[in-house]
């Protein structure tokens, strides 16, 4: 736990999501699989607050994001929130928005790795909280579908406009965006929107072993690599160099850089702390 | 039409490029087939102004870019275009190449998306004129040669330097844009440079049908789809998020997305209006 | 030779690195084969020390970086340069990470393409060497590790978390980056690492004859059109549009257009000066 935890209490039970956790690896499930675990407002509010308080209180060194059922998320409840935003103000279509925004900024920002354990359908909302995690393992049912023009929407939704073409390149993310048109797990294996394809039926016991041996392995350096990864998008090379420099100055004062020339020396395997 | 013109009036008739309209759909022919539709100064200044009358006047709700004859555009003519710029001065010069930048800016800034249809050769200004559009429809016979160091200018010509490491990385495209190679159908669509691959002699149809279903589609949030994807390459992270939730917020207030509720609750297809 | 040298001396001969030159093409061998050309203190420095003499001499028109023996680079040197940085204070720490990313930003900022000749294994700073050239030519024995985070340090090392997503896009970075993997030469060639693959044992020479054609072509317009891919990575749109326009206004008024020009009309190839 960290010692830079303030009045705020840990909100201990999720009422719109699963939470678990063991050693470091904290599992969030998404699980309304009646309704292919569509997002609620209650479902959005949780996984933002969720990931503020994993990333102060720092017991989390990886995460998975899963989904119950047939498939991983079929995005916004249709019925919940386009009705509800039908009949909102401009200032709480605002609110709304800015708020679907916060979960993909605090999945990109978060001081750990996150993992989508993709299978089936994720759609919408689905498909940007998968392109916002840091790894998408997936297996051949998967299909990532950016529908929101289909609404009637922006496909910039969540960030999506700026995350899609890092990911893919400008040519098929304008293509995914605009026509919002299913991307099936050969394509998204091809294009790089998936990070690792299993066998069918083994997304989410694959994103679990990678999610363990990323908490068990150098998680303080993980970490940083995670945080330039996101903060060198946005900066120019001369600033990223110098970035990487300090960062790497600093790790070079942990534990697991001294522990890692120990076991070298050693001939043996590190034994990471995450320090 | 918008009600924000003012005293210009529409050019009606373009001499150096034909200009089509059905329903929305505008189709811009490069229409001198026996030089493969070598650009002319009056071609580039066309484009510039027709682009620019387009985007005030918002009757344009997809275009199609394309050439006639056996190739889609083989670049600024060499006979009227190099030599001119040999005896250009240099005030001359920079008004040459900002106009043909100003094309580029004016295709990713148009509030409506473009398709180009490709067939055959798309060499120098006219692979950046293909590069510069939403979608690349293109058939076996396309290749795209960005051939300028082979005429001893910079590879980086209208905005090239720009997009293309963003549409395919920045591994091939320094390949591309230093070595001046055509880069064949094939290898176009393995690195993401073709949105869609037709069968031979059908790329022109395929933009056609592309532009067409665009422009019936909810052609507001296309158009905000484009902008957002425009922008949000030249934008950090948290300002992208928050222009999406601002983009989405306006957009909920929008027919088309109004429409779509009101489809889905009745159980049919939903009849965009474009606003 | 440039008029524009002062009074710092060339250095003539380097102790820790391998240079010969030939008309305009610089080979750079690491060749400490029995150690895989780990890299020392010694090399990082003459590296940056001889980018900066080249930049300013203007005598390379390209430069080949190559690997003797077994591989190409098995990045930083684990006896010295772990060990010694163990035992460094902060200041020395950020000196020595502030110069492996100069080695960095003087390859990206060379006013010639750098071809990187790639075999075997391409590790740690030796994997980040090959991504910050400008063309990576390789066989199929080759393998580029990111293993940064394998010794407990940030995959972010010298602007690697700046370089990689633009170059293979961020969801392959994130996953190259974290786990440290091996990428190996099939897969380096479908995500795009890869210029050019060549028959085993061929990485050498092809390079060497790709360095060799570059500097006989349109030198100084090969070197603006690196000079924009790497500056158009930092800027936006509109300005890149601006930056190629006054580019191309000045190429335009050089010897090699003029005798692009006239070798056209007279139907012969061209013979660059690179002027």
């Amino acid at each position: 736990m960290s010692p830079y935890t303030g009045s705020a209490r840990p909100t201990g039970e999720w009422q719109h999501i699963r939470v678990s956790e063991e050693d470091g690896v904290v599992t969030v499930t998404l699980a309304r699989p009646a309704r292919l675990n569509a997002l609620t407002f209650g479902a959005y509010a949780d996984l933002r607050d969720l990931l503020a308080e994993l990333s102060r209180e720092r017991r989390a060194r990886a995460l998975v994001l899963a989904g119950e059922g047939r498939g991983f998320c079929s995005g916004g409840d249709v019925e919940e929130i386009i009705g509800a935003t039908l009949d909102a103000d401009t200032g709480e279509l605002l609110d709304f928005n800015r708020m679907t925004g916060q979960v993909v900024r605090a999945l990109r920002e978060a001081p750990f790795p996150v993992v989508a354990a993709v299978h089936g359908v994720a759609a919408g909302a689905g498909a940007v909280l998968a392109l916002a995690s840091d790894f998408r393992v997936a297996d051949p049912t998967a299909r990532f579908s950016f529908l929101f023009t289909k609404v009637g929407l922006s496909g910039g939704d969540m960030g999506a406009a700026y995350l899609l073409p890092r990911v893919v390149g400008l040519g098929h993310a304008t293509r995914i965006l605009m026509l919002g048109e299913p991307v099936r797990a050969p394509e998204a294996e091809r294009i790089g929107l998936i990070s690792r394809l299993t066998e069918e039926g083994e997304a989410h016991d694959a994103a679990a072993e990678l999610a363990r041996s990323l908490a068990d392995g150098p998680a303080l350096a993980l970490a940083q690599t995670k945080a330039l990864l996101t903060a060198e998008l946005d900066m120019p090379l001369s600033a990223a160099v110098e970035m990487d420099a300090s960062t790497q100055a600093l790790l070079m004062h942990s534990e697991d850089y001294a522990e890692f020339h120990a076991s070298f020396s050693e001939k043996r395997s590190p034994k990471w702390r995450g320090k």
